[in-house]
């Protein structure tokens, strides 16, 4: 089983490193990831200029490694469409340090980089570890092997892209399992101005939120200490709205055409 | 009734002025901007420098115009956050030159502008005509403007973020509007290898699929010459996989454990 | 006389407007500068990128008008080599918003703008004001016309590069012009570290030096308010030391090839 | 002696830890080098956004080395600023790939490296063979080692900024070495125009000059398979041009003050 890795910390990060060595048990890993960190560019593709990569020596030896000069959803592109030889048949994003939550995964660069797998029909898995600093990497890298040989053993489904999220524990502290539903963002957003001497300047800054989680979503999972698997999809389409707005489609036609 | 307009098309895209000229008719207009074009960006958002904004002379007399260093995102987050004074009640993202169909609204700038204004509250539409060249903006003007009105008379809801997509015809060729579903992506990433003297490139360029679009799905609508409404949200949770996966957990969490 | 007009603070700044007014009395003026401020990249010119460049609606009307999302070398390049029909005879670098002096011409774009239009041929003047607020234009504006009125009447040689700063007054406070030499950097770099919250950073500022300036040199002449006029040119050599050097290479080659 | 190393071609660049390796002889080596090829950007100095940079694992084992998201004159402003303790005695930028040669030495980004180590008072040497493939390093190590010998032994004087390039042979071939002045630039830009599907594009690209090098040049020397020392300074004034202008200065500030 060929399995890619990619992250959005960039391709020396250790945590993409103590994954791939865990991956190695269980099939032949390559890596394709950005160069330096890329952490919030989400989906981000860049179409409008063309991408630098390059083999690299990698960290553990015989790993075909390559990095790319753009996103996580380039480098998948570019893994899938130029750079691997031979089907991938699993992908990997991470191993993020800090939790990529609720709906801050849609500006997730890790998750942007499994979603590109999904989207070209390889099951793939966005992993974070809750933490900047001192991050335990064992459980999630004990997590992907499990999922990893369950992919193997044909016990999960091939159509997948899941976002986990683990606590920043050791495995012998965390309580459990559960699979949730995006709850909402964990951060506002703040901005901090200054000035660099000839111009003022804006800097985005990820400012604590203070609610309570809703019990079942993914952030609630991770402040229980526990592991959150959340089954994603490509569709944003708001399936609860259709029938009210359809109500609406002929008046907005009519106010649209009416002289 | 103030309305933030933003694309990604860049400031000076005339796709957003037509938009703007039109929507003064229904409230104050401020405009804030990429000062570049900033297509298939997505959902990006700047964490990792400061961003430099200023205030621009309107293409459009008396409107107040900034342009942003950024992504629509960035864009949107500094309008609210630092640019603009008093209460944003509606956000257009557009008139992109181009439609955002189907998966490809993932990685859409546009959208990712409209997503921004909507996790912060604010009723927000993503607008594209499905065209490059020749592009008629005038149905799309006009269907901006019956919005903004029934929006101010509190005929849609207030929690709301559409995805617009219009065909490229004028007003009285347009057969309907259709409110749809996110179809499956409409392009493929094509990757075109080259040198420039010094090292390879890499450039992901869209290549035409050629399949037939699922009735009731945006890229259905607009190649049958309607207008498609999409309702998004920002969650990309894959409900109907929820069950499933809850099955899985406890097996997941036991070879998690298990020595 | 086609009249080329290029800086480095970005193709809306009002130094240059200010100075294409004044120099449309004397011939027909391009205007084609980054979309950007570009401070500080000196020399730079994008070879490993393509470049974007479109036309723009000038600020001031009638006058051909096109930014580039490039540094103020590749603007004067792709000026010279695509943008601009027939043939430019005088280019003009600014107005600066700040001084450029000593060694700090080396990092300066207005000087490397100019710089790219010597070396291409044709007469070039990088034109600054040392002030970055509430700077006077005027004596500038004039100085240009003056200068551009000299090369089309023959009074000033065809080839020639020219750094002009002047002090930020009022024409009539200025005490005369000074042709100079370039004086030792006039700047420190400081280095102020940070932290973004999920990594540290590193900005360098310029720090203002304590000494007392050179006679004959540009900093001296813009410190006793007078302009300072330094004819440049492209060749860093370092003439006074080519004798001393030599002496040595029959030496450096010997050590060389010993076994 | 410490011994700063950098390059543009970027800190994983072969030509760069040739080099190291070769000084490890010498004096105590320490890398800083940009993360990414960073060809022509010349004097570029980033002042408008924060750097980052980050100590790597050394291609070779001990050696303190740190990557930057910058260009080589900011590795060096770092370096000297932040990054290294003690004091750097002796700073080579290289080996770069391709010739830096005659009026290109001002867009090089290698010298561009050097240029601050000398600004900032320290010896420094740009290196670089002729060649973009299959290139011969071991002539130019050598050459290294042979000028870091004599820098510690203080046969060279300490206020020293030189331009070495090789022909790209074996030792044995090279037939000697010169002290040479820049040439005329050896190449023209070329603009290689494009289209993306959605915007027209401007590629600057090197196209070869035919023209025969003045004797006692650089290009010259290295087309006669000589190695070329150009001792260079930071001083871009044209001293033979001072007294000419000097004549029409007097009549600049009539024109200039005349009602």
């Amino acid at each position: 089983m060929r399995i890619l890795v990619t992250n959005d910390d960039g391709i020396y990060a250790p945590g993409l490193w103590d994954l791939v060595k865990a991956l190695m048990e269980v099939g032949e890993v390559v890596v394709v990831a950005p160069d330096r960190e890329q952490s919030a560019v989400g989906t981000s593709v860049t179409l409008h200029q063309p991408l630098r990569a390059r083999k690299i020596k990698p960290l553990i030896r015989g790993v075909e490694s390559y990095c790319v000069e753009g996103t996580p959803a380039d480098s998948v592109i570019l893994a899938l469409g130029s750079l691997i030889q031979g089907k991938v048949e699993l992908l990997f994003s991470g191993i993020n340090e800090g939790a990529n939550l609720g709906d801050d995964v849609l500006i997730s660069g890790t998750v942007g980089g499994a979603l590109q797998g999904y989207l070209n029909g390889i099951p793939s898995i966005a992993l974070s570890v809750g933490a900047l600093e001192d991050v335990h990497f064992e459980a999630a890298t004990r997590l992907a092997v499990t999922i990893a040989r369950m992919m193997r053993n044909h016990a999960l489904p091939r159509e997948m892209l899941l976002n986990i999220n683990l606590p920043n524990l050791p495995l012998d502290k965390i309580k459990g399992v559960e699979v949730t539903h995006l709850g909402r963002r964990s951060y506002s957003d703040v901005i901090k101005e200054g000035h660099d001497g000839k111009r003022e300047y804006y800097w985005i800054v990820r400012g604590k939120q203070e609610w309570d989680p809703v019990e079942g979503t993914d952030i609630w999972a991770v402040l229980n200490d526990k592991i959150s698997i959340t089954p994603l999809h490509g569709d944003l389409t708001n399936t609860s709205r259709l029938d009210s707005l359809r109500g609406l489609s002929q008046v907005i036609f009519q106010e649209l055409t009416s002289p």
